[in-house]
Parts: C-alpha cells; sequence; structure tokens
C-alpha cells in the first residue's frame, strides 16, 4: 500500500541531527540571500500593506541553524528597505510564522530562538500543502530545500496491480515511464495545492521565494546528481535485500516522495493556477557535497522514515553502507548537474 | 540568590504528566464557560473589527485537553453569535495562537491537536508578562490558572540580607509582613507588564478574560485552600531538611512564585494600568478535590521545578511524603476558602 510519508529532520542536536547536518542546504541559504534581498527592495510594495505588521512565513522550516538564518535574511532586507525609505526600522514589527509537519522538533526550535530576534516567533504545525493561514494574512512567504517533497508516495507506483508498479526500486528518476509521470502527477498536484492555498493566504502583492534542489530544463532524470544519490540508497536497500536484511516485500512497498523540477516544469504550474506572476526564476549551480557530508545529511533528513519503514535494527548497516556506496561512485557523481531554482512569484490581483 | 523560575508542566501522557492530572483545573474551565459565552455575547462588538479573521490567544496554555477544550468553548461561542447575526459561520476564519513558556511541551501540544478544529492553530512560545504579538492584533486573550504565577520569586525573599528574607519558609502566606509584602508587589508589577502589553496587542473592544485561583476580599492569607496547600509543600521541605535530605541552605533559598490576589487587588492594578473598562469581576466557588488528586495535580505542575532545584533523587520521596501529610491535613483544609476569579475586561480607546 502506499503510505503517506513525512519528512521529519532529525531533531535535537547530535551527531547525526539534522541541525548538526545542514551546511549543504546552508549554501543554498546563502546562495539565495542576494536574490532576496533584491526580491524585498526591488519586487515588494511595503507601502501598499495595510497591516502594520509584517508577517513572514518559512515553510518547512525544520530546525536547526538554517531556520534562523534564512528568516533572519529576510528581516534584515526588510529593516534595511524600510530604513532607506526614511521610516525608523525600529518600529517595523515582524512576525515570523515556523511552519513545519506536526512532527517536526518544535520544542528545540522554541527553545533555539535567537534572544536578540527582532521578531514575534509562532510556530504552526501542519502541511504546506493545505491551508495553514486565514485569507490575506502573509506578506512574504519562504522555503528553502522543503519543496521537493511531495506529500505522499504516488498511490500507483506502491501498487502491486498498476502498470506503474515500481518493483525493486525506491525512486523514479531510473524506473519505467510510468513511475516517472506518476511522480510527475504528484508532484503538479501538490504544488497546485501549496498554490492555491497560498493564493488564498499571501495579500495582494505579496511575495513567494523558493529554493529547492532541481534539475535544468531538458537534462533527463537520470543525470541529476540529487536523483543519482537517492538511486544509490536504492541499490544499498537492493544489496540488503538480496543478502536477507529486510524482505523483498519491504523494498518493493518502500519509495521515496521527492521530486526534482525544472523551472519549465515550476512555470507550467504557477500559470496553471493564475494567481501569482513569475517574478524570477534562476538555476543556481552549487558544488557537490563530499561523499560523508551527503551521507550524514542524507541520515539527519531520512533516519526516521528508514526507522519506520525497517525497524531501528537496519538503520546503522544501512546509512554505513550508504556512505561506502557514495564514496566508490564518487566518478559517476562528479559529471552530473547539481543545481537548485530559485523562484520568486508575486500574488497579483484575482 | 533569587530565582526565574518557570512553572513548566509535565508533558507526555504518562502518570504524572498535566495531561493526566488536570481535572482540577478542568472544573475551573468549565465554571467560566458560561462566562465566556456571556462575553462573547454581549460584550464584544465582532462586527467592529476590520480583520477579517478573528484572533484568540491562551496565555499559559500548557499542554492537555484542558488546553483544547477552554479554546473550543470560545470558539462555539463565537460561531453561535456569528450564526445569530445572520452569518454562515463556515467562513468564519479563527485563529488560535497556544502561548506558553518555550519549555511547554509544544510537540506534545501539536500532536494531539484536534484533527476536527474549526481554526488555524500557532504556538507563541514567551512569557505572557512581555509583548508576543504585534500591536492591535488579538481580539480575544484567554487565560485558565496561569496568571496567579508569578514572573519570578521576589528578589528580597531570597536575600539573606533582606529584611524580607524568608528564612525556613517557601511561601508567603505564612510568613513574615515584608515577605507578604514582596510577593504582593512582585504580583502587582507583573500583572501591570501583562497588562501593558496586551493593551498594545489587543484591539480596541477587543476582551480579555481569565480564571485564576484567589482569595475573597478581605480573606486573610492563610485562610485560602491554596496557600495552605502550599504551605504543607514547605513543610514537607522542612521535615525533609531536619533529616537531612536536603540540605537548609537548598530549603531557604527555595520560594514558590505563585500569588492569590482578591478582586480588589486586581481591580486596583486594572485601574492603574488605564486601558481596559471591567465588564465583570466573579468569585467562582469551587469544591476541594481530594488529597491524591492535590498532589497528582501539584507534581503534575510543578515536578521539574523541585527536580531542578533539590535533584531528581527527592522526587518520588517529597511527593509521597506531600500526599500523606494532604491526607492528615483534611481537617484543616476543609473550612478554608477555595475559589477561583473571573475577570472579564475590554480594551478601552486610548
Amino acid at each position: 500500500m502506499a503510505k503517506s510519508v513525512a519528512f521529519t529532520v532529525n531533531g535535537g542536536d547530535s551527531l547525526y541531527s539534522y541541525s548538526k547536518n545542514s551546511t549543504f542546504q546552508r549554501k543554498a541559504i546563502d546562495a539565495a540571500k542576494e536574490l532576496i534581498n533584491e526580491a524585498v527592495f526591488e519586487r515588494l510594495d511595503t507601502e501598499s500593506f495595510s497591516s502594520s505588521a509584517f508577517r513572514v512565513t518559512d515553510l518547512g522550516c525544520s530546525v536547526g541553524p538554517n531556520t534562523f538564518l534564512a528568516v533572519q535574511n529576510i528581516v534584515d532586507a526588510l529593516e534595511q528597505k524600510y530604513q532607506s525609505q526614511g521610516h525608523n526600522s525600529q518600529l517595523l514589527e515582524l512576525q515570523v510564522f515556523f511552519n513545519d509537519h506536526a512532527f517536526n522538533d518544535f520544542n528545540e526550535l522554541f527553545r533555539s530562538l535567537p534572544a536578540d530576534r527582532r521578531y514575534y516567533a509562532t510556530g504552526v504545525p501542519g502541511s504546506f500543502h493545505s491551508r495553514l493561514f486565514p485569507k490575506d494574512f502573509l506578506h512574504f512567504v519562504y522555503s528553502s530545500y522543503a519543496l521537493q517533497c511531495l506529500s505522499k508516495v504516488p498511490e500507483e507506483v506502491a501498487d502491486i496491480n498498476s502498470p506503474a508498479w515500481n518493483k525493486g526500486r525506491i525512486y523514479y528518476s531510473n524506473s519505467e515511464d510510468q513511475v516517472v509521470k506518476a511522480y510527475e502527477a504528484q508532484y503538479a498536484k501538490d504544488m497546485g495545492c501549496l498554490l492555491n492555498a497560498r493564493a488564498q493566504e499571501i495579500v495582494c502583492g505579496g511575495l513567494m521565494a523558493f529554493v529547492v534542489p532541481g534539475r535544468p530544463n531538458g537534462v533527463p532524470h537520470t543525470q541529476v546528481f540529487s536523483n543519482k544519490v537517492v538511486e544509490l540508497i536504492g541499490s544499498c536497500l537492493m544489496d540488503m535485500a538480496n543478502k536477507g536484511v529486510i524482505s523483498e516485500e519491504k523494498l518493493d512497498s518502500f519509495n521515496i516522495p521527492l521530486y526534482m523540477a525544472s523551472l519549465d516544469e515550476v512555470e507550467a504550474i504557477v500559470k496553471a493556477n493564475g494567481c501569482f506572476s513569475i517574478e524570477r526564476m534562476e538555476n543556481l549551480t552549487q558544488e557537490q557535497p563530499q561523499a560523508n557530508v551527503i551521507a550524514s545529511t542524507l541520515r539527519s533528513g531520512m533516519e526516521g522514515m528508514f526507522r519506520e519503514h525497517f525497524g531501528d535494527e537496519i538503520v546503522d548497516e544501512f546509512f554505513d553502507s550508504l556512505r561506502k556506496k557514495l564514496e566508490e561512485s564518487s566518478s559517476v557523481l562528479k559529471p552530473l548537474t547539481s543545481i537548485s531554482l530559485f523562484v520568486l512569484l508575486k500574488r497579483t490581483g484575482n
């Protein structure tokens, strides 16, 4: 059966916590910083908003230093803009809504909020594919390395009776066309839901900026670094199934709900929604991280999902073999494309 | 040294969790239900508010069934009022802000949110004695069994060089006059801060309702049930100090930051603030709970504080002896007054 799997990163601050293993995602935040700055200065008509406070949300914020860093970039840009307009930025009231699944470690998030923050902090539990806020509430929606997560595995790929059944694999990128299409359709549906929800929540003129790992237009799914990494996860699991450590059935019923979209795909979905103008789209190139960094990053983000599906006892063995496989595969990974997409949308009138 | 101690109830849902030990507080919520209903119907001019969504906060919400029950009472009243005005209550958007210290178990709170709730749920970490929201943001502020907590122990009662040093005692109610005055002053200061903060955050015409354990006007502190219970805590600790289980120094440096105010005191503080009209004040009488219920209720609410000050090893012994002492003291407790205060304030123009 297809399962609805939520990505929930490891909480706390121990060895495999997301907190300690998110330098890769941090680079994407740094790369987006200047773009966020420009978005606030050039595309945001702050003086047209009627509310006295400015409301920002970080969708899929997870927990760790990145969470606060990304938000601080937005806060800094807003304060600078207010100052440049001759206002006293001390009077600007900012409210930040940290959103993630209810299984995110909000306790850790709340306890590690920067003491010197210049905003009112709130937590919003729930899926960003659904409504989270009242109408016309938000001014700036941000999301970093979260919107590549599907709301669930497409049902047909885990359905033994479907032509899209993904037997022996855990991902779409090197699978049959029907599997790819199922993932593609799930992504379009999820992003459609997300845009519908945000279209109601974002005030007219408000912005939405997101960064996700992606795929350059026209490049096949198999040639994308992140996809190859996920395939290696599958290959480790297949090895373990062959050795009898996990059952074939467990393997067949496991699929990873991620999708690496291209800007063309995103553009088509935004246009179909019709409530946003596309203000900017960029491919951000990024360095490939080292094998051990990839392994720890994946563990901090996916350990919970593996524990739940395969049981606690395989976790160490699995992530060990994954690290080894990543090291052995460096020559295969090297030539692959590794990019993030940056997308900036503005809520237009209805 | 005086310490800033935050009351943080036991999370989770185990034997001594607040979740499982809050039927006493539940009764106060039930008693306030009708009063909340009347407040919403008779004192709240919902049609004068410009925001389309209605914003409610529960200050010191803690975690457990009571948290959701109290909020549901307000939500139900608002929906009924909208219906009675000929509106479609399905269109009413409600946003609920659950507030408590950052050390409250927000993970538990978020994971136990009612699935069928008709409001957008958010968590707000921080002290309700400080600002938590932007200006003119809230329509209804509610608090149940939280505002009796002081922001800290008054410094002088833990200062060996002060005439208000509270040697050998852990509370004010049977202490020297100077100790009582120090607690009284801390309460007035804390409530002053709370009202100042809320005066900025509540829209003109918005309401604030709270229920706290209290003291009838004119009744001495020593004649109040809750105070006597806290004195018994002190007496157990003194026994343990005499037996050498805890040091005298530990005992002398421990004070419980609670205060049982009377309506006269609350009225004076509200008038000094000047931003609120008093719409209603009531003494709600309540039954005294059984000794074992009191003991578990206290444990669920104060265990963390005892662990932090006296160490893990004394906790079981202490709460055991407290339960026994409460049982033995039933004839002393019986004739004492046990009431809650209900206070309803409205934010007036500046």
